[in-house]
């Protein structure tokens, strides 16, 4: 269970958001905000059919959180919560996800929007988002319960 | 953009399925499929408040793979798609991510249900699902489109 599993990037992300504060901290927050992904041209070949997608699953690094904690308090609350019942990203593996929107491709460049994610963030994977398997009826969301409102909540440097 | 990113696993997901082939190939199909984590016991205090949570996101490694292709079969379709427009797991970055059921915590070891993952798979992030941040309407769903009867497919050995 020791063992080190390592990945390289498949591309860049690129956004608006240059640094660790002052970011969207969701998709649903940051609509209209667009993106680019720069994928590895060796790669394109992969992206075939892609455009089918409205919407795609990005998973990805996050390149400038340099420490862990194992209880944060969030930027939606004002708690104390363990960091695998929070999406901050100072996580023991520091990985993100965003479901965004995918707007267009051009060979190895896909323009996206609702982008949460800071400039130059290493891409990891993509996923195509199929609602028929993704969404989820939940019985319980235990301290994010009421706080789907984010009203422009934006990252601070809490996590860097 | 060519540097390893490395990682740790936090802990083993624990599952009915000991082999590549015969895995139900999404939690929707894997309704009553039991399994456990076994979190590292150093990370335990990182569970705080994850109980009020009735569903998970796990992140891991497709730890049986050991090649990618960049276009694929996947399992739902006859047709040859960009790798990047599948869930296969023979992917560049082998990551999976699966929306699972917790039932209950203690300790180090989570119960989970609909579990669509291989015994000994090496986790590498928790996150928990809220369905008003990663739920989705889409506008297109590709070559996915009205395959959402899975009707117990399985996985075979073709990503091995």
């Amino acid at each position: 269970m020791n063992e080190q599993i390592c990945f390289k990037p498949i591309g860049i992300i690129h956004s608006p958001f240059a640094e660790i504060s002052g970011v969207l901290i969701q998709p649903l927050s940051a609509k209209g905000i667009k993106g680019t992904i720069e994928l590895i041209t060796d790669f394109t070949e992969g992206l075939k059919d892609i455009n089918g997608f409205s919407h795609i699953i990005l998973i990805y690094y996050f390149h400038l959180v340099n420490k862990f904690s194992l209880q944060v308090v969030p930027f939606m609350d004002n708690e104390l919560h363990g960091i695998f019942a929070t999406r901050a990203p100072s996580r023991p593996n520091a990985i993100g996800i965003s479901t965004v929107r995918l707007i267009s491709v051009k060979q190895n460049i896909l323009h996206i929007e609702e982008v949460d994610i800071i400039d130059e963030t290493p891409l990891l994977d993509i996923k195509p988002f199929y609602p028929q398997f993704d969404n989820r009826s939940t019985d319980k969301v235990g301290w994010l319960k009421g706080k789907e409102i984010l009203d422009g909540i934006r990252s601070d440097n809490r996590f860097k």
